[in-house]
């Protein structure tokens, strides 16, 4: 056997994909923005490993296009939602939360949860009229899909994997109070060290932080309890049979969820939840030819890459003189991803871009810092290649986010609209002049290089293992068949001190009875 | 670069093994029998890989053997316990367990209690022999070890690791009510589906079997803390300081677990536990001529494999007796490690052996059954193969294991004190005739080969990971620094309803007052 073989075959046997030639259909039920481009690098390597990747996706869709050429195929089905709407109702739900004061956790949140209700309504339509459409289900019937893969932050993934009687895999960043994966998934979440999403506390809280950390479990507990109702009775209706989307949620083989310890606070997991944080970062590629001068322009000094990603392009006028005016006064060469009215007070170290090739900005030896919103997505690219953060967090998790890399002292964080330019400039030259940061993150990227397997390949793996054996019952916990009060064992603490009550009961009457019967002879004798 | 050297560097990255040519120098504290067969498999595979591995033992140690030749160095201290006495600790422990009828939970541990006492005093024995003789201990600090692998049944490696300042990594099967796990190691451990070591409970418990499981934590809970006091003042003496062994366990980087999903009930871990069970096995190689050729003439009923593990080799011998006149009537040959008289009732189909190649003849392709006493490694290489088995369990986790087994439909379980004849029998026919027991087998054994990584490989790649990072600090749980009532949220709990108590005092309180100021009137009119 020639040699290339014989390695192509160990290679095979070593990443743990040891079933070449059986290829799986993979059925997606994908989520917009960053969430997609996560999921699409999974879709990637699925179809390079020779399987065949269905996207199932609504005439309202935005960011899977189409039209663009590509291996993956796209299933599209007609909805009453137009693409505006859904596309306002996205926006409006990143605006209410992004460019406002800093608000409390309470404020904030209560200001948002009409608009997360309203997106959650908009997807609870999508999903009715992909799986009410008998024809679109005859034809996935038909298909025989081995795997649903879905994103649980926007559900129906479940439901069709149901109708469609094949196990699914979720891909998560992290549900809001973390509740999704606590009552769909069961992980375990001790409130005394796991802070919620949201709260921004670190893992080690202080005694009023761990007080807050535990209302806002209670908060969400209750949230998520008055939340499900609607996908209740959508769930029932399709299948014919009362159900809760929980119900169908807690069949989900395995969990991906894109953190890893790189970047999230070390916490009790089950067997089938696997960190696949930084799936999507690759080393750099080299940059466009006008680009690359103007980075190799900056010398010594380097550049800084500055983006608040796919979602947030422009900002108001007063904001961004005051950036810019901040980013003219380093000596490092900028790179500004932003689609607004060029700011008067613009640098001439500053060049603005509408798209910028992030990663390979951030994957490029003279990168020095990297002023970002905050996106997981984001904060993973400068995990991978040991660039320190100025963070400017705007929503969602956001906020959470850079608090990690505050907390593992590879980010500074200001508050977007608030900073003065002295604050922007402050910060850019302390993640750039004091070598704890540049060292934290290198930390933090050797952390991320140094896994026994790559994020990207163990999730493949998993998911191949789910179209291996149809499901991965094996480590399906048995708490899932448990109620709240039985798993929290409260049925059994009850009947024990019931049991202690009636012993010490029982004894204390009986030593009762002995003592009146015996120990009192002096009032026998008396009577007598 | 030739195509060679490309494959190579691939392979390494892909296993996850990217430091060639960096090499470690592994002390290692090691525990007897089954526990160091599974231990040195580890370390011939870190020596294969270039490490430096020297096994700290005293001149008591019984399977170590410095005599040997082995690439694994030795480094024997003096010690005051003799071999025989060491034996016979381990044999009492043992034996107390064997041979019993069936006990009770409790009858069973209170038995067996002094002797664990016995055994851990002996251990502290030789631990104080090791860390008080200044010699060895100038010698090991000069030595510039990177990591010390120890397993916890057997103390003393965290202690050598504080004294050398290096990290260490800690192998275990399970501990005794998982109490180590529990407060060194602050894994999870909810007793409503996670059935305690000894219990034989499965997952899915009853009402009455989740009360015992409760009561049997509670029973360990209390057990475990009067335990260590013994151990705290050795390591407060031998580190010039007030410490506990329990605060120095605490700081093991990695716990590998000698189990796995395919074995294990799923539930709830910790980031840096990895359930590596089975990482010494591996394929069978071929049998020595004769026993070959005893298997060969089996025909198609194939054989049946029987052990009782390295530290059981004789029985009564009515038990033996009864044991071989029931294999006498199988269809099949049996290959039978026995050490004892030869019992009258051996059939022609049974052939004795005072040592057997197991995982070889386990891996034959006549192999149809394996009687076994339920040892961890015996169970791993049944499951390697895809063979059931007919368990007689003797102590320690060995009914646990074989009651694991039997849940998942692989095993039947005997009572090795009160079998008869036809029992085993019926057992035997049941395993090998019932197609559902090799189906099991084999659905669990094709679990274990579809990891992402070989256990062997994942326990190799964290020891190194140790190494190049000199620990794994980034997997720390931040409850090791909370107190057991902050770890329970306690503190906070009583802290809020502290404050709902308060606020509905003032508030009742506010109430009356106003009520009787001002909704009173005719009150006060008629008292005017």
């Amino acid at each position: 056997m020639p040699m290339k073989w014989i390695s192509v075959l160990l290679l095979l046997q070593l990443s743990g994909h040891f079933s070449p030639g059986s290829c799986g259909k993979v059925l997606v039920w994908p989520t917009e923005y960053s969430h997609w481009i996560n999921m699409k690098t999974i879709l990637d390597a699925l179809v390079q490993r020779g399987h065949e990747v269905t996207v199932l996706t609504s005439s309202a869709s935005i960011l899977v296009d189409p039209n663009k050429p590509s291996a993956i195929q796209f299933e599209i089905f007609p909805t009453s939602v137009t693409k505006d709407d859904f596309e306002d109702i996205l926006m409006r739900l990143t605006s209410k939360w992004t460019y406002m004061p800093k608000y409390t956790f309470w404020t904030y949140f209560s200001k948002i949860q009409d608009n997360i209700r309203e997106y959650f309504d908009c997807f609870q339509k999508l999903c009715k009229d992909a799986v009410l459409n008998k024809k679109l289900m005859r034809k996935l019937q038909e298909s025989r899909f081995d795997v649903v893969l879905a994103d649980p932050s926007g559900p129906c993934g479940e439901l069709l994997a149901e109708l469609l009687k094949i196990p699914f895999v979720y891909s998560l960043r992290a549900s809001a109070g973390y509740t999704i994966e606590k009552y769909s998934g069961g992980l375990p979440f001790p409130p005394s060290y796991v802070p919620i999403v949201l709260s921004e506390f670190r893992d080690h809280m202080t005694f009023m932080e761990r007080v807050k950390n535990m209302m806002y479990v209670l908060y969400f507990d209750f949230w998520f309890q008055t939340f499900s109702e609607k996908w209740d009775q959508l769930c029932s209706e399709a299948l014919g049979r009362p159900t809760t989307l929980f119900e169908l949620m807690r069949k989900a083989d395995i969990w991906f969820i894109r953190t890893y310890w790189d970047f999230q606070f070390p916490r009790p997991l089950l067997p089938h939840f696997q960190f696949v944080g930084g799936l999507h970062c690759k080393p750099a590629k080299p940059l466009p030819k006008e680009m690359e001068d103007f980075v190799q322009s900056s010398g010594e000094n380097g550049i800084v890459v500055f983006s608040l990603g796919s979602m947030v392009t422009n900002m108001t006028e007063e904001r961004a003189n005051v950036i810019a005016s901040a980013l003219a006064q380093v000596p490092q060469k900028v790179i500004w991803r932003y689609d607004g009215k060029k700011p008067d007070t613009l640098g001439p170290n500053t060049r603005l871009y509408k798209w910028i090739p992030q990663n390979d900005l951030l994957g490029h030896s003279k990168a020095k810092a990297f002023i970002t919103h905050g996106g997981a997505n984001g904060i993973y690219e400068a995990i991978y290649h040991g660039i320190p953060m100025v963070g400017l967090p705007m929503f969602a998790d956001q906020p959470d986010n850079i608090a990690h890399m505050k907390t593992k002292g590879a980010a500074v964080r200001l508050d977007f609209n608030t900073i003065s330019s002295t604050d922007l400039l402050n910060a850019l030259k302390t993640v750039i002049n004091d070598p704890s940061y540049k060292e934290n993150a290198m930390k933090l990227s050797r952390i991320h290089h140094d896994q026994p397997m790559k994020p990207l390949d163990r999730a493949v793996f998993w998911i191949e293992f789910v179209m291996r054996h149809k499901g991965a019952k094996h480590l399906r916990p048995a708490s899932y068949d448990l109620t709240w009060f039985q798993y929290h064992s409260l049925d059994v603490i009850g009947f024990l001190l019931a049991c202690v009550a009636t012993a010490t009961f029982v004894i204390t009457k009986c030593c009762l009875f002995c003592y009146q019967k015996f120990a009192k002879p002096g009032k026998k004798k008396k009577r007598e």
